[in-house]
């Protein structure tokens, strides 16, 4: 039986969804769980293979057990068998064909900066201090930049493992709630660190800093070493996979 | 010269606002910044002595020291010589008399409350989590029976070294934004656990569990057997002081 669940989680203390021998990942803590029930090992592929720190709102997980569960004694087993800082919203059956990462269709990333020369004691795990003044206006117009097909290699690492460097982003929306600034990124898929680097980007660029004319002349440039560091794991949440 | 600070903090892995031997406090931490730059001992008053695992984000904190500081330079300083999870947000030098507990004339507590069956792994610090349904619009009205001048006898505990037990609550407002209710109580004062036993007060009674008819009637009682147990300290926030 195939089963997909809905996952919430703080990442700060996991070192990213993936299983690395002898670190804390997501998903070694959800596969231990699962296999209890199971009595055996079980397979999980997540929609969005999160970095180190990164946390998660709308994480969607897919997998194969033998028993039949129903959706909400399946929840309430998972919860009770996983710490407080994972939490299964929602677990359901799904079709047998049904595959999380391979299926996606949408994801949106939020990523957020905090704007004060201060920072407030409760965003130190979920968003990234920047204390010099940012024009959002003018932000919010630069990340227009990134909507559409592009190819993003000058915004991934050189080691990625992928085919096509080519992603489409669907919009990029940025929103400001007293000091925090929050930025939406909806796109087909992202690159590894993609996010984070095009966040940086744009900081950069605000701050006179862009080592090009434009964010469009840079991403055609193609060019790694041209882009912004990527913005801290923390300020990254994985919100929403589409299907 | 006398100062005044405003603080911010996430009280979680605090023993409370109050010097405890052995244990981790936020006055411990924060005298031991100011005697680094003092050299000798400090003594520090602050509006709310917050109890354990409880938060502010507008505590005020009055003290002396022999030198002349520049508020933007004593901010800078102890932010730089203070843990990341305390954070001053203000300085500046003060009238010679002020003391921050004795001429406050108001202070403002937030508690929130998650009311989902499963919990927000981002609220886990800064939440109490009521997974069964409440009738908000009935927990408001209820509350209103707190505004006034009471003797909260009934909603401290019995060794609190209090002379009197009475507390005029100026407001109670009561707000919802989806799962999350936040309650805002402001009084010239609260006695010990008061805001955290109102608060389970409230929710008994929302669930048909109080053991006198009305919350005004509890309050005439003046007997702390028949109020709720105090509800959770990482609900509550110190949120404003007035003076």
């Amino acid at each position: 039986m195939k089963y997909r669940i809905t996952l919430a989680y703080d990442g700060a203390d996991y070192f990213g969804w993936q299983t690395q021998p002898g670190q804390p990942t997501i998903q070694a803590v959800l596969n231990a769980a699962l296999e209890r029930f199971e009595g055996g090992p079980v397979t999980t592929h997540a929609a969005g293979r999160t970095d180190a720190g990164v946390h998660a709102e709308g994480q969607i997980v897919s997998f194969n057990l033998s028993r039949e569960w129903d959706g909400v004694d399946m929840r309430r087993a998972l919860n009770g068998n996983l710490p407080q800082d994972i939490r299964v919203l929602d677990a359901a059956p799904a079709d047998e064909g049904f595959h999380a990462r391979f299926d996606a269709k949408s994801k949106t990333y939020r990523y957020q900066i905090y704007l004060a020369e201060v920072m407030n004691p409760f965003l130190i795990r979920y968003a990234w201090q920047h204390p010099y003044p940012l024009d959002v206006a003018r932000l919010a117009e630069e990340s227009r930049a990134f909507v559409g097909a592009h190819d993003f290699t000058a915004f991934t690492v050189a080691d990625c493992d992928t085919k096509t460097f080519t992603r489409t982003i669907m919009d990029v929306v940025v929103e400001r709630e007293g000091d925090l600034l929050k930025l939406f990124f909806t796109g087909d898929g992202f690159l590894r660190y993609q996010v984070r680097t095009m966040v940086a980007t744009l900081v950069e660029s605000n701050r006179g800093r862009l080592r090009v004319g434009t964010i469009s002349e840079l991403i055609e440039s193609k060019d790694r070493s041209l882009a912004g560091a990527h913005a801290p794991a923390r300020g990254l949440t994985l919100m929403k996979v589409g299907y």
